[in-house]
């Protein structure tokens, strides 16, 4: 077992082993946990995190790299995170991941990280802020979060980033797609990638309506751009990062930066309240006293709302967040 | 606002608009779920509780139509809920069920009640367990449980039965759907419905093989046995009868209802206790106290599990399962 003060200070030193040891710690909810979590608090709060969503097939990898390549050449230190819900393998990288991002695998001021779907405890949503701040604490200037699909869980995980970023290619069928996946409510910065094919601009120009942009807006608002791309020939690349930073602008301009953040640590909290909850009251399986209150509900000598009260004022006494 | 004691007692009395009340008031998380699930509680534990599962067109609703008539033969009352776990609609019954169970819908000894997927707190595994409290303490002798598809969700609710059907039909590839559903794990007696068609007994047959049945097993050990029956003509109907008492006799000598149901109760404490606390948890955005433990989070002076640990404290004061 490792000591987790000086492996945070190895990767604060930018040493790639004791960053990914650090994620396992935290993503495996190892004994750990509580206090690298600790350990790392104080050292968060730098990392501006982009959300990058799409359907398959969009580019999202090409145009993660791509987004890698342009922030390097100014210096900035990256962390990528690649998460896909709809995977069942867990912990690494995927191959896909490895061969795209193969470029920056040598790289020191880069890390990429891998993470699919977990059974385990309260899933991606538990498990993707933890390992942000991980590379928050590692000194990350920015953290790029891909999520493969537009499902819900992708969602949710895309909102947990400072800037979200919506990525599209012509004619795939996007718009109606992104429509249902309410995924037009969570862009801040729009990517028509594969935008040498034909149908890019249709594709932009029914973004555009479907956007609402064409029609006016209280000064102050954000008006999110509309980005066309080749990623594979990092063709427009550097437009997306000066929307990033105009974003990232704007949001310090108008407090939404840490109006987001607070809104991020809140469901974080939540997460880890009800999934500790949820943990301590599967314990109690076998226990005494959940047998006991099933006895006195068979009898009907209770019925089950009381029991649950009773439950509940037994798993609050001591460290009720212990995820072991 | 009705008072909750007159509905018992009218449901008591066999008063079916009574009985459709309660259900109503337990399932939609009423104000009064607490005073009605209390009253409830001392008339509960008589009813017989058969689940019912089995892929859509393997006759499902047909059988629990002749299963009833069987049942009303012999004097017995009978609850029936129609669970489908993937239906859009929720409350009342459907209209396919209407049809099929059209012929007791006029006997005052017969409740008949649809539920359908819920959004609202645990779904139908916090709402069947309750429809059959209210039924059990109307004086139902017998309830059928009857899910749509062999889905988790289904062998959960199946799963809350003092004895679980599982149906099948030939020619519908079931044995090898069946087996990567774990059906295989929860029937205590299977049944070969549309046994006049062609692949009846190869369907029994390969369920036999694929149960273990032919091995030999410990003395006293439960044999699920494999019934044919033809539903729509009511042919092996009361061979199933027959199989459920069996059944229910052997469970009783055994021991084995009264585990089940403890088992039952205890996952029914769970899941109110979850799903309370879930809420409470959920009543807290925008509060105070989770907004200062964000803030602190956000500055990096507390880490996300000793604001969670801090959150909890709070949550347990009063009334901890609360549902409103």
């Amino acid at each position: 077992m490792q000591d987790v003060s000086s492996l945070v200070a190895q990767a604060r030193e930018g040493r790639p082993r004791a960053v990914a040891r650090l994620i396992s710690l935290v993503e495996g909810a190892s004994p750990q946990l509580r206090e690298v979590m600790a350990a790392l608090a104080p050292l968060t709060g730098n990392a501006y995190v982009v959300g990058l969503t799409g359907s398959p097939g969009v580019g999202k990898s090409t145009s993660t790299s791509a987004l890698v390549t342009a922030y390097r050449k100014q210096g900035r230190r990256v962390g990528v995170l690649a998460v896909d819900p709809s995977s069942p393998f867990s912990g690494g990288a995927l191959l896909g991941d490895r061969v795209r991002m193969s470029e920056h695998a040598s790289d020191p001021g880069v890390y990429i990280r891998s993470m699919a779907t977990r059974g385990h405890l309260g899933g991606l949503a538990w498990a993707a802020p933890q390992a942000i701040r991980v590379l928050d604490a590692a000194g990350c200037d920015v953290i790029l979060v891909e999520t493969v699909g537009v499902g819900q869980s992708e969602v949710e995980i895309a909102s947990q980033a400072d800037t979200s970023v919506v990525l599209l290619a012509p004619g795939m069928g996007d718009g109606i797609q992104a429509a249902k996946a309410g995924i037009l409510e969570i862009g801040d910065v729009y990517v028509v990638n594969k935008a040498d094919r034909d149908g890019a601009d249709a594709t932009a120009r029914e973004l555009n309506h479907m956007l609402g942009l064409g029609e006016s807006r209280a000064p102050g608002d954000w008006r999110p751009p509309i980005v066309k791309t080749v990623a594979a020939r990092a063709e427009g690349v550097d437009e997306v990062v000066e929307a990033l930073e105009k974003h990232r602008a704007w949001m310090e301009e108008h407090g939404v930066l840490t109006a987001r953040r607070l809104s991020r640590a809140s469901r974080e909290v939540e997460t880890i309240a009800v999934t500790a909850l949820r943990e301590r009251i599967g314990d109690l399986h076998g226990d005494r006293r959940l047998d006991a209150l099933a006895e006195r509900i068979i009898a009907g000598d209770l019925d089950p709302y009381r029991a649950a009260d009773e439950l509940v004022k037994g798993l609050t006494s001591t460290n009720p967040s212990g995820v072991h």
